[in-house]
């Protein structure tokens, strides 16, 4: 017998016969002795229609308000999957967010889960009884209602699995898994039966939507092993396995790279002529992060004659815009000569931790590239992971080759 | 400076202009230098939508989910109003039933206010902030939610008005008041100003669905002044007055009868040849009452020879089959002779608490159905209220005939 939490998105229980679906699902494993609580999301379409009611309300919205109109979804969702589940005599009940409570830092809108008391929630998974539990949502210091943030369910879902130390943590998607490189894109892509909690966190936070960021760190954290699969493929109990996200110790054999990311939500900005002496890097960047504008890649070229240097930097596509004008109207004060901007580039990465005992992984990408003509732009490294900017007309053609020069295609 | 409780339905909060439309409302009286508190319904159409899905998924359905679904509805127009009234600069926050909390008995989907705790409400009305409460909903004693039943949302608001001892409960519906009789039947039907709780009570019960039954009771009960009026056809500010239901002392000059009411969810069943002795009627309502079938109208008619007697009574339409299989189950048992029903019944009640007073008011209601050649079948009376049941293709003529005779018509 296992303690396992499962998770549904949105599409998953999108109408009424996908409900049944997912209570089929539950049934399964209660029916093979485990003790079960489910999280689920709103129906497909409900929390957007939500949030653009707020929008249309008021565009600058209190957060807080926002919060208790858009959790409702979860709501609707949790008590029809208990329902569901009584239909065919499973014994369950709905828990909304402060039932629990699972509580929070009461940042609205973004909210992180502080605490899960899961004095009751035990007792009646213990009793056999499932627990269906509104994803997405808990409670603020202030009694409020607060959410965690689009995607915020995975988080949900992998907080109460660490608080109700269950064995595994099944977050079923419209995926089956997570592969080397987008399938989309690239023909030979594979799905991955394992990856490390530090592979997936990068890959979520570039671009494979498959987990929300938040939720891989805190499974990180806390040590839960976490299986991404398809809620539409798999018969009730014949699981055809998706991915398991786990500790770097339980993979055996690693792959020297496990997977190629993209992200095309970037744009390049480059300052000509910029002033080289000591803090000016500081000077640029203290007004973007004031306009709240994120800067990930940066490189500072050598200046030839010491005086003056380019620097080039990248933000969100959304964030183009605002940094153009934060730059422009503090040109005299940082004293550059001239911008460019360029919002037709893309960030790809091989990411895999068995680069950190290995040499000449980014050798390989930079030559894979340059035998398909592909320019670099810039290159950024981090422990696990090389990425580059290139040109966005290029992504599919340089995915397909990474995807190759790493031996990652399938048979 | 006044307290006031304003409620808004269904169709007042049916979509974004609607919302912004009772916003304007509300900052008008907010302006006018009031305390206020509003409750709303869900936004038109939502609640039946979560009550089909869960009929959809579970036929006899577990009360306690049934009602933490389908109050969701309630949740989301509460945060959009508190954002629109934001945004027009009126402090405002949404209330959820738990969390003020408003406590109930925990019968769900049918629960009774039990206790408001207005501590928090009451400091912050003071300060000026505006209170939107979700209505409908409380919380049972086991912590979860509980809703009101239909309609509920007006004795949400009736409540919340006697628990802040507000000055004013405003019902704001998609009629603008309660009338003498239906104006679509009746063209000459005037809009009362005035109407005291029990006639109002006699006018909800008989199916002028103006006010949920229970808010008026409530409303009695603690001495609320309500008022019924229009969300459409008022601009904000200029109060065209809807109706006011209040204490009779209120009422200075009482008219005999204050309005007639119909009601076509009736139908007639008649035993005949009852064995007439004593216990024969407990022996004869006692298994409907076990059925749950509610007996309304009950005549008995002296039989001639002592020896039998014929039985006559109302149900409801949709208790006809029910009542006439138990009948028929316990024929023998009873010992009637025959029996025979008629579902094509309407019941004509004319209402006033003036009639306590003044004696004729029957005679006059049965000289004028005579004149047009209307036969009454059934007749009951109450302190307020005189009956008759009649053919159900009368129910035009009648109320036509009726409204003449006691003077109700407009000029």
């Amino acid at each position: 017998m296992a303690r396992i939490v499962l998770k549904f998105g949105g599409t998953s229980v999108g109408d009424i016969e996908r409900i049944r679906n997912v209570a089929r699902k539950v049934e399964a494993e209660v029916r093979a002795g485990h003790q079960v609580a489910v999280v689920v999301s709103a129906m497909a379409g409900v929390t957007n229609q939500l949030v653009s009611y707020c929008r249309e309300i008021s565009p600058l919205h209190d957060a807080r308000e926002y919060d208790a109109v858009v959790s409702s979804g979860e709501n609707v969702t949790s008590g029809l999957l208990a329902l569901a589940l009584q239909e065919i005599g499973i014994p369950a009940r709905s828990w909304h967010g402060w039932q629990i409570p699972i509580r929070t830092d009461g940042v609205h809108a973004k909210a992180r889960i502080v605490e899960i008391d899961t004095t009751e929630l035990d007792r009646r998974l213990s009793s056999g009884e499932v627990a269906v539990i509104a994803g997405f949502q808990g409670i603020s210091p202030q009694g409020r209602i607060a959410t965690l943030g689009r995607g915020g369910s995975d988080t949900s879902a992998v907080a109460l699995a660490a608080a109700l130390d269950a064995d595994r943590c099944d977050i079923y998607t419209d995926v089956d898994g997570v592969y080397t490189t987008d399938p989309r894109i690239v023909a030979k892509a594979r799905k991955l039966s394992r990856i490390t909690y530090e592979e997936m966190l990068e890959m979520a936070s570039l671009g494979a939507k498959v987990l929300q960021t938040r939720s891989v760190e805190m499974a990180m954290k806390h040590r839960v092993r976490v299986q991404v699969l398809s809620s539409f493929e798999q018969a009730p109990g014949s699981a055809l396995p998706g991915t398991l996200v786990v500790d770097e110790d339980e993979i055996v054999e690693q792959e020297l790279v496990s997977g190629i990311a993209y992200s095309r939500d970037e744009a390049k900005i480059t300052l000509i002529g910029v002033a080289d002496r000591p803090g000016v890097a500081a000077h640029i960047f203290g007004p973007l992060a004031d306009a709240a504008v994120n800067v990930d890649m940066i490189v500072q070229n050598v200046s030839e004659d010491g005086t003056a240097t380019d620097l080039t930097f990248t933000v969100t596509k959304s964030d183009l815009d605002r940094a153009k004008q934060v730059l422009e109207l503090a040109r005299e004060d940082l004293g550059y000569r001239r911008m460019t901007t360029d919002p037709n580039v893309v960030k790809v990465s091989v990411i895999g931790v068995g680069m950190r005992s290995h040499a000449g992984v980014a050798q390989r990408m930079f030559a894979a590239l340059a035998e398909k003509g592909i320019n670099i732009q810039v290159i950024s490294t981090s422990e696990i992971k090389v990425s580059v900017l290139i040109a966005e007309e290029y992504t599919e053609l340089a995915l397909r080759a990474l995807h190759t020069a790493y031996g990652l295609d399938a048979a």
